[in-house]
């Protein structure tokens, strides 16, 4: 059993974190660059080390520091949370070397999910349905030609080690699929030293929907329900919801069930996500599979009652899963906001700076909120935007959204800009309460409302 | 329906209705006296009234304040909260005069309810259990001791007029009855200007065990399950835990029907709570009926899910309860404590002054906090010293136990005193996880040995 976990990230989720591991009984490990010395997660833990300058690439993202700071501090095991090291299978290669439990999934399984067409064909091989595209690589124009006749336009081209928009081109109609190609084939070559490109239909409109899996190491591998995370900005998501208002029952259980299959078939341990799209018919198609703990895991934590970090812990400690299939019940409807430091106004620059006032909601039935601010603490400019999460539960969803309104009402922070503003209005928007909303409502309706009006 | 309701009171439970107005979509309007401008429920609320200077008999318990202020908002209901006007019958009567609603039991019912004697023979009436005691009132030395005759040793002389402790006296053996109950004559005449006393054998060691009660204006009375409030300091709940860890199913049974019956029978309408004593053999005797919100709701809520605030305020409007008897569960257990700000080293001297800092514990499941402070707040010294309750519920009533002493060491608050380190001891304590207490294992056996240590 662990004595002691060192959490290998900051900011809501090392502090969220660092407050299982004390429910647990288990001694906690912070981290912290030079910038965090004062960051609340340096607070709570037991003990705290400094593992160097603000650049996340020299202190949060750099395996040498990480695991010395284990190693000085004598931790049994690492929680990478998501982001940083997270999702790096040598990263885990070298906790395993050092005989440190990585919180995590093998770096075999982290290895193919982070390679999307490797991901893509293991996902196929397990009988996902993916969307139409390319059976591997396509090397050629005309190849290229030859695919984008079968599975028709829109489609996408991908480069298989791309992320962030790199080496993607959407393509709209036959005429400009040789310009980019080549304009694809260029790019990767040139970021990535190949030209490994794969073609993909564009579903559109679609969903974000993706199942919660939990699967330990003595082979059981369960679901705790999806969440529908389709309102999102710049790929970025910005609401999330547990379960999804729309799918049908009939869908909802072939999608979970699509999701332990696969997770099974890969031999998958620990907390994951299996990202789908789907169409407006409820069909639904592999995107990716997150090998880590998710920021939006609190929605399922809340309609389930199952605490997700405690149970990736536990799963890395051996222990069998706390919960079987059947016994996982979801009830009513859970809502996360994510509260960023950014102006909405100045094209959601990221803001930072010194907490000078702080009022998070508080009290009643069903809310919580995740967030590693306190009044006081100097912000500091050089990590993720994202400074809290407020959650909402109710048995009746119509009620979660009220208390998610009365939520947001409460919140008054100054000293940085915040989007609290910009998440009221979706919150009370009519399309987002009928969840008539898809993953492109919010840049290609909401936006132009919403500068128009403030 | 309401459009407006008037919250009158200040504090954690003035923000707690404030919030369920605004989830309800109802108006709230706050009242402040002049110590106050800046508390959170002035703040929170829609519209907020001076209602006179810092001393509360002057503001807060000063029914034509209070009805000018709800005259001069169109508020249509008031809120009383607990304490200051929450149990006067009078203001109930002019609240009806003025045809405004107050959310709480008829006037008549308070009235009742708030004479001990008539508490009691009501509550006999009704087929409630009773300590043994004499049956009326006792008017002299010679009647007191016939009846001590029959009822035996320790016993309590009260006043039928009495609080707070005032013209009560404990007998511990027939050699002191005499003198005691002279005393206890003199005093009650220069209080109360009666010599109403009766006697009540006392139950030591005891439980204090009550159970809440829903009752709406079409008939229907059911029970949220009971608390255990044994955990007192000079009759002072200090934590909360719902349910109780003790009580056989029967007994818990029993109780809470006792309770049921005991409320139609008075034709109870509004959140009520029937106090017992428990003696060791699990019999249980009628203490007293709080008819008002009380400050411990929150662990019933937790358990069974149900807002009693928004319960009270939807019987106020003649709606019906939302949940019948049989769909009422209790899960897991759910524990309160009560965050003072005073000084358990000075002899528990108040506390007031600047919040210098503040993080109060947040995040994860479970986990809720009821208070209206926050960093940069003047806690004024004009009133009650309980400045938030932290909350915690598990369906394990181990990691309950758990949650809260996470919760508990993450509270940090700078510029007043709080009990924070006796909680935590309290919490800790292997006496209070076994449930090994009863209502006096504070003042007899746990301060002795904290001051000791401290």
């Amino acid at each position: 059993m662990f004595e002691k976990v060192l959490v290998a990230n900051r900011g809501e989720i090392a502090v969220r974190i660092i407050r299982a591991l004390r429910e647990m009984g288990i001694g906690s490990v912070a981290v912290y660059s030079e910038a965090d010395r004062s960051a609340l997660h340096t607070v709570l833990a037991d003990e705290a080390v400094c593992i160097g300058p603000a650049k996340s690439l020299d202190s949060y993202a750099n395996p040498i520091a990480i695991l010395s700071a284990a190693s000085v501090s004598g931790a049994d095991a690492i929680h990478p949370g998501y982001g940083f090291l997270s999702e790096r299978a040598d990263f885990a290669d070298l906790c395993e070397e050092m005989n440190i439990e990585f919180i995590g999934p093998s770096s075999k399984v982290i290895e193919v999910m982070g390679n999307k067409q490797n991901a893509r064909d293991t996902m196929k091989a397990a009988g996902v349905p993916i969307t139409p595209g390319s059976d591997g690589l396509v090397t050629s124009v005309e190849e290229a030609q030859a695919v984008a006749d079968i599975i028709g336009y829109p489609l996408m081209i991908k480069a298989s080690d791309g992320g962030g928009g790199k080496g993607m081109r959407r393509v709209l109609s036959a005429d400009q699929l040789e310009s980019l190609f080549i304009q694809a084939q260029n790019e990767t070559q040139s970021i990535y030293g190949n030209t490994d490109l794969y073609m993909e239909r564009i579903v559109d409109p679609a969903k974000h929907i993706e199942v919660q899996i939990l699967a330990d190491k003595l082979g059981n591998v369960i679901h705790l329900g999806e969440r529908d995370c389709s309102l999102q900005r710049n790929n970025q998501k910005v609401i999330e919801f547990a379960p999804s208002l729309t799918l049908t029952e009939a869908v909802r259980e072939e999608l979970c069930q699509t999701a332990v299959d696969a997770a099974a078939a890969i031999g998958y341990e620990s907390a994951g996500t299996i990202e789908f799209l789907v169409d407006k018919d409820q069909n639904f198609y592999f995107m990716e599979m997150n090998t880590r703990l998710q920021v939006e895991h609190p929605v399922t934590e809340m309609v389930t009652g199952i605490d997700i970090v405690q149970e990736q812990i536990n799963i890395a400690q051996g222990l069998p899963l706390s919960v079987k299939q059947e016994d996982v019940k979801v009830e009513g409807l859970a809502i996360e906001c994510r509260l960023n430091a950014e102006n909405p106004k100045e094209n959601f620059m990221p803001s930072s700076g010194p907490i000078d006032h702080l009022i998070f909601p508080s009290g009643g039935l069903g809310l919580r909120v995740e967030s590693a601010l306190y009044q006081g603490y100097y912000l500091p400019p050089f990590y993720d935007s994202m400074a809290g999460k407020i959650i909402t539960h109710h048995k009746d969803p119509e009620k979660a959204f009220r208390l998610m309104q009365r939520a947001l009402y409460e919140v008054s922070v100054e000293g940085i800009h915040t989007n609290v503003e910009l998440l009221q209005a979706l919150i009370e928007h009519p399309d987002v309460q009928a969840d008539n909303v898809d993953t492109k409502w919010i840049e290609n309706v909401f936006m132009k409302e919403w500068l128009e009006e403030n």
